[in-house]
Parts: structure tokens; sequence; C-alpha cells
């Protein structure tokens, strides 16, 4: 029981059949182009910035007073060098991919750095927001048994922490790295919140997975969202030649205290869920609602028979 | 091409104003306290229990008569030190959190080693269970090629495993470490079972994304359920303060033989699907529903119109 | 605070007890048998294989034409070699499985290698087909900043480029391996396609957690599908016996320039979507739409209602 090494040759050709097509199938390459930003640099970060917010959950314990400090520290210090060459990474890559080849003595590690330290001094703001969203969680979730559940298991806080993260980099201008963070939290919890959206202050998403939230969402303090729910487009605007106008307002508008139970779809940019409204499961909807509504399926459009007689399943 | 050293000593200002709200926003913190249950030590104990119920799938390969014995009870060995050091920090956080502290001479390790064997003394009964999800699997899925493949690859099974891991702790009061059990699965597999769920032998979730199923559900034997199915909560009773009362029954209750497909939701904690119903895709249910009952969603609320006219998209 | 030794010896016939079962409930053992695939050596393989199609994103930086070809031959020698073995492993599986222990002096060492060409032959046309999944992306999606992004960030192009790798492992008859790598996306994307579905080029999820496509679907060229959709299978044929009947036609079929929108549901083997319809969010289907139909939930089904008049949640 043997390979063939004989048949190994036959490797050489298939090499040169895959090469030529680097060349012909050129655009999904990476190839004699400066490094992109590293994914398992960018996921170090982002755990090394939870862990500055959240300090004594995850990575260290046994944390107190007198030796915070020194971790603290030297965890940020750290971080200002994985996160300067990061963002250094994302913005040649965007000026090259634009062509703006001219500039070719930018110093992309100072830029890296200047948009490195206006993230971190936003840290504090972030605590306290996120502060808000655990207490917010805990409020309205009678399974939660204390705090430390939600910031330990609950995938929700998990999805708005790093979403919050990635919106002060895109606020920045920071390119690629924002998505890339929002997308390693998407794998993690099933909730995919784009960058761009703006959620107020004491948001909780409970169970989470399948939420989609989409770029130009605008979303108010008090929101609730359970899994399933979709914040989306309803249809894109296109030019004359048919391509879509990218950056307009696609997505909804959430009021303050709006809850929105499991798998409903709201769609469109001009739609706009009044304040204290309650959108019921597995509704759909692609207009606005005034304050104070409760919107639901109309339960007697299901249909019911005798299993007993049926055939289905 | 350098970071600038000198605007580095910013980050002492920025660390300092970081540490200040760790006194500030003190709640999202855990400083100063006994360590948490680890997660890492949390997710090894769940694979070792893994592979105890399904020896011969994952890690160990080439087992057969003659060295299963010292395998499994070298495993068994190490995961009874694991899991006592582990129950032992989330009954001594569980302690401090309620301010009981007057017990400071509690011994945590004895505590956590008494449960811990009342645990491992289940894996038995576990093992049966267990076989007959499996088996009600590969009936019940034209997709399935066997049995090892349901073992290997499903995630639904993934998850009941995990579940009923998390349902014999919890009913040993173990507190934290069952959540953060049915948490890992709930990333691994997008189907979130509430620890506390009650439920029969032979069941069956097939893709299971979206799955969520409430911490007080009650499930008979031979139900099935499809992707993003929930079993919910209607709303929360709150007390005369309004805050809400935790540990009513809020989700629903199914009886023996009861299929559920696609995305159903079916919520409230007095509802009740009689024995042997379906439930069709999409149905938005809110209560009982006699047995043998078939239930979908009416076709004519749908609206047909022509594509070739319309702008929509 | 210490764990009891003595207690320790009670190990001893829990492990005997343990082991019984293996005996009493055989089935979800794996014992005495030859080894299965590697679940970490199979993700590795994918992993290898994915940086082949896209040199450049994810693994080894700074490629350019100088070297990419040392470094892809190596990386094909060493795949070569790795999944020999695992498919080796899978087929030997199968036969043991199906009881034909006759044929033991198979060399499925060489059956593994005369597939392992066969597969790594496809490699350049699959390339081809993914640069038009990832343009069609592209073109579909305002949020896309470039191809880089997609090729780096999207789920949907993880899950459906790992689904056509399995794919066509599965036309090689190769066992086993095409749903564990089927799976592995899934898990991390939280989109499940059987590799046995037939999806032409040009395909497109966007967001995709919940999507489900089932192992018979046959979906054409430039179809679009967003998360939580569903195609699914209506009901399983059986036999006289009661037992279901496998490999018949249970899932849709898509025409060209379908759009699917949020959380629909299609389901039978019999129904077909004409090409250019467009299903909306939360429709659910079991019959045939004709050419061009935009087909929608009905709005007048939901009820609206004063929520400061209301107690529900």
């Amino acid at each position: 029981m043997a390979t063939d090494l004989r048949r190994k040759e036959e490797l050489t050709d298939l090499t040169d059949r895959i090469l030529e097509t680097y060349d012909r199938i050129g655009k999904i390459n990476h190839l004699g182009h400066s490094p992109l930003p590293n994914i398992g640099a960018v996921h170090e970060i982002l755990q090394d910035i939870q862990e500055i917010i959240f300090p004594g959950y995850r990575r260290r314990q046994n944390l107190h007073g007198a030796n915070v400090g020194y971790y603290i520290g030297d965890l940020i210090d750290g971080l200002h060098d994985k996160l300067t060459q990061q963002i250094a990474r994302a913005i040649r890559h965007e000026r090259k991919t634009l062509e703006q080849e001219g500039d070719c003595d930018v110093d992309y590690e100072a830029l890296g750095q200047i948009k490195t330290l206006q993230f971190l001094d936003r840290i504090p703001e972030l605590r306290a927001t996120l502060a808000q969203d655990v207490q917010f969680a805990f409020d309205g979730d009678p399974a939660a048994t204390g705090l430390d559940e939600i910031i330990f298991c609950y995938p929700g806080l998990e999805a708005i922490t790093v979403q919050r993260i990635a919106h002060e980099l895109q606020r920045l201008r920071v390119p690629f790295i924002p998505r890339m963070m929002t997308e390693w939290a998407h794998a993690r919890t099933g909730i995919d919140i784009h960058p761009g959206a703006k959620i107020g202050p004491s948001f909780f998403i409970d169970h989470g997975t399948g939420v989609v939230i989409g770029e130009t969402c605008d979303i108010a303090a008090f929101v609730k969202i359970y899994q399933g729910v979709t914040l989306g487009a309803l249809s894109f605007p296109r030019d004359e030649q048919g391509n879509i106008i990218r950056g307009k307002k696609r997505h909804p508008t959430i009021e303050e205290g709006v809850v929105i139970y499991a798998n409903a779809t709201i769609l469109g940019g001009d739609t706009v869920i009044g304040a204290g409204s309650v959108i019921g499961a597995s509704v759909t909807l692609s207009k606005s609602i005034p304050a104070n509504t409760v919107v639901t399926v109309d339960k007697p459009s299901l249909k019911f028979r005798d299993a007993s007689l049926s055939q289905t399943s």
C-alpha cells in the first residue's frame, strides 16, 4: 500500500497549469503587491481590546488594584504597535488599489500611528457605552443570572463590542480592518453588523444567530433585537449604466425603545420604526410605522389540518 | 517609515485614563476577585466528555478492546481533576457574588469533587440517550449515509450532546459552567439551547443554524426540529416595580412526535403543541394546538407580479 | 482545600461501567476499526486548496512572479500526500462499513492517489468559476469596497468555495470527506450547502447565516441568495416498510438570474423557480413559479395596535 511516486511527476505539469491561471485569471490573486493586513494579527488586536475593556474575565485572572496598572499598561503598549502596523498595511493597500502610486514617499507607519492613538483615546468612552449595553441586557433577559454571565457568555454582547470597536476605526477612515473585525464576530456569533451602522447606547441582541444589520442603519438607544432579525436594503439604486450606486442610505432607522422579535425583516432606507414600537416575530415590513405601534403577523393566515389523515412528511 | 517613539509617551496618560474608568465603571471589571472558571479549560472538559461518549471518532484513533480501557481510564482521571477545579471556581464565584462572604472556610474543591463524581456517574445513561438521538437522526434524514456521518459531521448532534451534558450539571446546581458550555456549542453550530431546557430522548435538529430553545421548554421524545426554529418567550411577567420575574415557565411544551419545519416560531409558556403535530415552515404560533394537527402558512397570502415590468431590485 | 484522593478510587468502578456500555451500546463507538479520516487533516487540506486558489491573501504574503512557483509547487506536493492519505482512509472506512471485507488486498492508498490527481486536475477550472463568483458578488453588493474585501472577508464566498471543492470530490465518489468539508464551512459561516448540490457559476450568498441548500438542489447561473434562505425538502418518500427512500430529487430547481431575499423558504423536488424571478423576504413556497415573477408576502396580513395601550412585553 503506497502512493506511486512516478505519478507524482504529473504534479509538475499541474503546477504549471495552475500558475498559468494566475496570469489569465488575475483578479483573485494578490501577487506582487505590498502585504495586506494579517487576519491573525487583527483577531489578536480585537482580543487585546476586549481584555482592556472587560479586564479579568477571559485571559488574565487574579487582577487587582496593585497589578492591573502594569498588566493593562503593557497590553496597551503592545496593542499600539500591532494596530499601527496593521493600519499602515491597510492604508497602503487602499492607496495602491486606487492607483495612487504617486505618493510613494508616504510614511504609512506614521499615518497608522496617528489613527491608532486617536482610536485608543476612544477606549474610555467605549467602556462607558458597553457598560450600558451590559446593564440593559441584564434588565431585559429573565434567563440572565448576573452581569458576569452576560460578559462571559452572551454572543450578542461580543458582537456589539466588536462592532463598536470597528465603527470607531471606520469613523477614523481606516480601510479594510473594520470589516475584517465584524466578520470575525459574525463567524463567532452568527451576528452580522456592518461597521458602518450607527447604534445608540443600551443596545441588546438576544441569542442573535442570523441577525443582519446593514451599513446605513441608524438605531437609537434602548433597542432590543432577537435572533434572525434583518435590517436590510429593499432595492439598490442604479445609475444610468446599470451599476449600483454605493453610499446611499439603504437600511432602516429604528427609534428609541423599539423591540424587534425573532426573524422579523425590516427593509428600506426610508423605513422608520417609531419610538416604543414592537415588531412581532416573522413580520416583514418595508414601510414606516408610527411611534408606539405593535405589528404582528395576522394569526388567521394559518391553515389547520388533521395530521392523522395527512400524508405530508 | 517608523512610529514616533515620543508619541508613545501619550500611552502613559491614556493608560491612566483607562484605569480610572475601572473605578468609575466598575461593574464590567473582574478585579480583586477569586478566579472565574476558565473558558479554555471548560472547552477542553467538553471535548474530553465527548471523546468518552463517542470513543474513536475524533481525537484518538486505532482504539480497540485491548487499549480502550487504559485510554478511557486515563481520560476520566484527568477529567475528574479538571472538572473539580472548574466547578470549585464557579461555586466560589457564585457565593462571593451573593455576598455570602461569611463562609470563608468552605472547602470549594471538596464541593467541586462531590458534584464532579455525581456528574461522571451519569455518563453511562447519557451514552444510552445519545445513541437514541443518533439512530433517530439517521432514520429521519435521507441525506445521511450512516451513523458515523451523523456522529462525525452533524452540528445538531453536537448541540444536543453539549446541552445534555450541561443540563446534567445544571441539575446538580453547578453555576455558570452549563451556560459556558451551551454557548460554546452555540458558537460552533449556530444552535442555542439553554442548559435548563428539558429534552426527551430521540431528539433531532437538522441543519440547525438559528435554532433557539429557551430555558423553560419541555420537549417530549421523538421530536424533530429544523433550522431557524425558535421556541421562545411571548412576554415576561414583571413585578410591581417593573422588574422582570425570573424562573417562571416562559417557553412552550412540545409533545411526542412533533415535527417543526424551518424558521417556525412558537412562543409562550402556556403554549402546548399536541403530540404528532406538524408545524410548517415560517409559521408563527403563540397558542396551543391539539394533537395531530398540521399548521401551515396560508399560501394565498403571497402576491405575484411580473418582474419584467417591475423596478424592484 | 483539596480533592479527596480516596474518592478517586470510585473512578475505577465508573470506568468499568462506561466500558461496559461500549459493548452494550456499540453503534456510537468506533473501536477495533481502521482509522477514519482525520478532522484536523481535512481542515488543513481545505486551507491549502484555498491558498492555491486565492494566493497571497491569507497565509503567505509577499508572493510575486519570482517566488510563487516554488511556493505553490511545494504546497501542491504536500497537498497531494495529505489528500491521498485521507481519501484512502475514507474509502477503506466505507468498504468496511458495507462489510466488503473480502477485498482485503485492495491498495487503498493507490486508489486515494488516483482520485487525488483527478481532483487536483480540476483546480484551474475551479479558479475560473470562483473568479466569476467574486465578480458577481461585487457587482451586486453596494457595501463591497473591492474584490479584495470579498475574498478576504465574505463568508458567502468561503461557503461556495468549500462547496465547489467538496462537490468535485463527491463527483469523484470520495465518501465522507465532502460532508466533513461542507460542515467545516457551515460551522465557520452558518451557511449549510450539501456537497451534492449542483450550483452554476456567478453565485452569490450575501450575509448568509442560516442558509440551507439541500443535496438535490439544481441552481443555474447568476443566482443571488440572502441570509436565512432554505432550499429544502417538502416531505420524504417512504417505501412500503416506512423507511425513507434515499437519493430522489427532494429539493428545488432555481433557474438563471433568480434573487431570493432573506428568510424565504422554498421546498420540494418538483418546485421550479422560473428564470429572472424575485422571491421576497420571508416568503414560503412549495410550488413552481413562472419566469420573471415577483413573489412577496401580502402586506395586509399584518395587524397593528397601539403599544401604549398594550401589556404585551
